[in-house]
């Protein structure tokens, strides 16, 4: 059985508007609803979990009905930070399978991005996708400082990020820690090797206007 | 005294293009003349030199004349590498002062990450611009699988990396290196402290058609 659960708990601040940034329309549809398209256009079949502020639910449910969307979904409620919000939509799941984890604000993740971590997580366990950075990269260093790196040694991390559902089940049972900034930090910390997949270089997290001129650009 | 050079001796095949990408047109203008407009409106007494390809010297000649392009630059031939069209720029140039090494394929640079970068650099020698990076960051280990690290302790580097003209063409004077990928890498190689400042984060290298389609939502 294959799950996704889009994590969509963010009030969404930075695009200095009053609209959660989830919602806010792209080509006159809110962004969440491109990103669970593009899960259903890749599994028809697939359980879809999606995690909200409690607060935005009946908002949620007058935007599934003005647009007309009808796509099956479960709706569960967010919590203080993505870590708690990714364990409510956990705790929603049950059986074993592979679950994907995916921002909400990522709707131009490719239909072979997700294919790729599915496919390699149901013979590993785990698989990210990633990306190499364009640019030149440098780390801070213990004086302070900074360093230059290999960047060829660098990836930049995008989701989904899918596991065995039993596996990132027991992961998130780890106490919350400020450094889990996905979901394989978590694995990680429990011990996991994370597998790597090719991601889509157009696949980034919208946050700001600046993003969104760029989705709108090239999402058709 | 300042000075700009401007590299773009690159052949831009990953655009699927003929034409090298600097060329190519941003909102109905080549890259490459958003670019230099941007260094002529951060100070208009700026020494602009502009490394192209030797094979291009008479197409940019001819772009000038087709789009009335009148910003006063001496164009210097790129060599095989950007380390080379660096050293070759660099070569031209006599003097004390300061000088800026700019993408030729960044026309998104403000105006105030120009300012931040030669500002500083008078007061210390050198500076460059980055980001932190929006996603989360991985790092390859020795036994050829990734960790994840803390990205408030990465940076992702953009251009003008400004320095003093005698210290950055001194440090040009030290054999080419592949790590060389930026300035900055080959002033550390010589025992440089770096110094950064913050960029802007369209400040993007245009490389693919999606980069252009970003270009021209945000570029007015």
């Amino acid at each position: 059985m294959e799950s996704v659960i889009i994590v969509a708990g963010g009030s969404g601040t930075r695009m200095g508007a009053s609209t959660p940034k989830q919602f806010l329309l792209l080509n006159g549809k809110p962004i969440l609803m491109h990103t669970i398209e593009q899960f259903y256009a890749y599994n028809q079949q697939i359980s879809i979990v999606l995690v909200l502020p409690k607060n935005q639910f009946s908002n949620w449910e007058s935007l599934c009905e003005e647009h007309c969307f009808k796509i099956k979904h479960t709706t569960v409620a967010g919590g203080d930070a993505r870590f708690f919000s990714v364990k409510n939509g956990l705790d929603s799941i049950s059986g074993s399978g592979l679950v994907a984890i995916h921002d909400g604000v990522r709707p131009l993740v490719s239909l072979e991005t997700i294919s790729r971590c599915f496919t390699a997580a149901a013979q590993k366990g785990n698989a990210i996708p990633v990306i190499k950075p364009v640019e030149s990269v440098r780390l801070q260093t213990d004086n302070n400082q900074s360093q230059s790196i290999n960047r060829d040694h660098v990836w930049l991390v995008q989701t989904p990020q899918v596991f065995s559902t039993e596996l990132i089940k027991r992961c998130y049972q780890t106490p919350f820690s400020p450094l889990f900034t996905d979901d394989a930090s978590v694995a990680e910390h429990n011990g996991i090797t994370i597998n790597l997949v090719e991601g889509n270089r157009e696949n980034i997290k919208i946050t700001t206007p600046m993003d969104m001129a760029f989705a709108s650009a090239i999402k058709v």
